[in-house]
């Protein structure tokens, strides 16, 4: 374990070099996808990935892409995650997994250690919620999810997707074109922070991840009537901000009604906006999440009359939209056990559990074998300044992703007879 | 009464030209105060004034004051109202008083009818609520109760009004120094709109206003936690956005509860405003009214409990300011028995009602007698693009408002015995 030491120091300090590429007039560690220091995060880590032995290059949706040839080749296993942060984010959410790749990628050479397969590291553009409505962005173009639709969104300023996308230096046409070819594609793994609590509060190490989370996001437009708010008789108004008020709290005690569900209403907007006036028009946005789709179109139903009563009772009309409609992933057994197999091998503590946030991995899945493997997030914090993972939490993941890269390796045949190297390769892995 | 048509006519072109002078990248008719359209608006005002024959000024804080010098003067009746308009408000909420008052003006001298008192006619600056807190500025400049706090008080962006009051061409310390002589008003009269559904549903042309709502505004501003909308477990959130939701639901429900009483929440902002954060902080203005001062008590007594109840379920902390805490205003019996009297003379049918919006009458009323004369709203609608009163709907209120003048005139000796041209001047009235 000699270089365990030196993997926390180097890994702390990249951490602290990305922490700086941020918006300093937003709080926290701000780096939103299509801003410049989404650029310059991207940029940093292809630095990081190239000083560590990839060759890299930048696909048409602006995922950045390294290579680490193996000594078969033809067949790949993949690593990534993200670098953008939501706004007023933290330094951990999707860093974690991308420094944790570029680690691994360099304890493999300086342990002399060569794959059969070809190790592909990515870095995911834009993983976060953008202005247009998406998230996952740069996973879904290499899956072949996006389309002219994806361009023509807007943001509230108006601008398309289309407009917004060259200042981050792609070309929407090379956008629609980013497919990647899983085919040759053995595996994923993504490694993450848990961004909640469950790690924490059950004392364990490693998280093992089983399904990732359903989302739906809804909008939900209220129209009423503008009065003055001192001489329109409450039995007359038709308050657009009550109905939206109510809907509010309809997402909350829906999502309080299910197991390892929730429900969040992030946005609100009452118009327009004066102290003294009845609100003409209210808006919320918010969403669901879950393990299991049908409670997820069950809270959808429930949702969608709770708001049409909140309105109807008022005489406001009301327009419900589900932006998004993302069922549950389950992830892949054999990766899921192999997971686990390495955590007790390595002696490290685990948990199986649901990933309540959307994850790159989440979409990737459809398209090859895929796991994730979360560490600790101090008192459960995440998409906030406080959110915080000790390094020698973060380590214990970063081995077990060596390690489970290790297996998957020797497991799955890359091109070829499993090599024979493999038992010595592990044994370098766990020598590191 | 042959000169009721001529006076609708230059009326309405005199309010077609005020509804020029708006801010054209905001909806309705909007002229707020402290922006160059209020600016325009109070020129525009005080042009007419001077055309109607009035020696004008405009004092420290901005009132635009117009003098028609009486026969015996000394003592004076005082009209007024405002020009500027709320965001997207309409085009005869204040305008019609400021109009109404120039044209008793004209009237009087038309007729060549001279008062005893000298007449006033103040166009208010800053009626409607402006971004530093405050409304009824200009007639609390003028009964002296603005001081440094008032100047010291600041909009989101962190300006001080004392700093935004020099674009307005109000130089602060002659803000603070704008108090008026009330000693030598006898009476104080403001025609307006009625702003609400009430003369309209009891088919009424004239309402003679006994009281003036009390108004407390609020700001309740919820501390939580910011967390990931999808990793935070429901029962270990601190999610301030659904604190304040409840909070205006207790708004609308406590508000229902009254006689005549009004319960609003105009403004509401959750933080960080993420779709896929739980909100960390969340805010809510708004305000209740009523006529009667204890249940306003009782009504901010209940909602700081509410508003607490709704943080603390939550584990989120909430801190509720009462900004405004203006006590319902009884107007002037005999004023208002006048008014009554007039409008039965006059032949115009009218209904006893109180105000539920907030008027500069209700500050003068603490520095004199003070009457206010309604005329209806069409669908009891303003503060909105779609306020409207037709000009018939007007000219019975400028006629009482110009036949009460007169009896005010001759009932008040201004500053001598009654002036026997009492009778006359009243039959002059009569004819016009």
């Amino acid at each position: 374990m000699s270089t365990i030491t030196p993997v926390g120091e180097r890994f702390g300090s990249e951490l602290a070099g990305l922490a700086t590429l941020v918006d300093s007039e937003r709080p926290g560690w701000t780096r939103r996808a299509l801003s410049e220091f989404d650029i310059a995060g991207r940029d940093y880590a292809r630095t990081l990935m190239k000083q560590a032995g990839l060759a890299t290059r930048v696909d048409g949706a602006g995922n950045v892409i390294g290579v680490l040839p193996g000594r078969l080749g033809g067949q790949e296993i993949m690593l990534g995650s993200h670098t953008d942060t939501v706004d007023g984010g933290g330094r951990f959410d999707g860093i974690t997994g991308v420094l944790g790749a570029i680690e691994v990628v360099r304890l493999l050479r300086e342990n002399n250690v060569r794959l059969d397969h070809d190790l592909v590291v990515v870095v995911f553009f834009n993983e976060e919620p953008n202005d247009f409505g998406f998230f996952c962005v740069g996973s879904r173009a290499m899956t072949g999810l996006v389309d002219r639709t994806t361009l023509a969104a807007t943001d509230t300023s108006g601008r398309s997707l289309a407009a917004a996308l060259p200042d981050s230096g792609i070309d929407p046409e090379a956008f629609l074109d980013a497919r990647y070819d899983f085919s040759k594609v053995t595996a994923f793994l993504e490694l993450h922070i848990e961004q909640g609590p469950e790690l924490e509060r059950l004392g364990k190490q490693i998280g093992v991840v089983e399904t990732i989370t359903g989302i739906n996001h809804f909008k939900a437009l209220f129209t009423g009537r503008q009065d003055h708010a001192g001489t329109t008789p409450m039995d007359v108004r038709a308050d657009a901000g009550c109905a939206a008020a109510g809907t509010v709290l309809a997402v909350e005690s829906i999502a309080e009604s299910g197991t390892n569900t929730r429900g969040t209403s992030g946005q609100i907007q009452f118009t327009p906006e004066a102290v003294n006036v009845v609100s003409a028009n209210a808006s919320v946005e918010g969403e669901f999440r879950g393990p299991d789709g049908s409670w997820l179109h069950e809270a959808q139903r429930r949702l969608t009359d709770a708001a049409g009563e909140n309105a109807d009772k008022r005489g406001v009309r009301v327009e419900m939209e589900w932006t998004t409609d993302d069922a549950p992933v389950p992830l892949h057994e054999p990766i899921t056990s192999t997971i686990a197999e390495v955590a007790d091998d390595l002696g490290h503590s685990r948990a199986t559990m649901f990933s309540g946030a959307g994850h790159d991995a989440g979409i990737i899945a459809a398209k090859t074998q895929v796991g994730m493997i979360f560490v600790p997030s101090q008192d459960g914090r995440s998409h906030c300044p406080e959110e915080f993972t000790e390094l020698d939490d973060i380590l214990p993941g970063i081995e077990v992703l060596l390690e489970t890269v290790l297996r998957l390796d020797g497991a799955a045949p890359a091109g070829g007879p499993a090599a024979s190297g493999g038992a010595a390769r592990s044994g370098g892995a766990q020598s590191v």
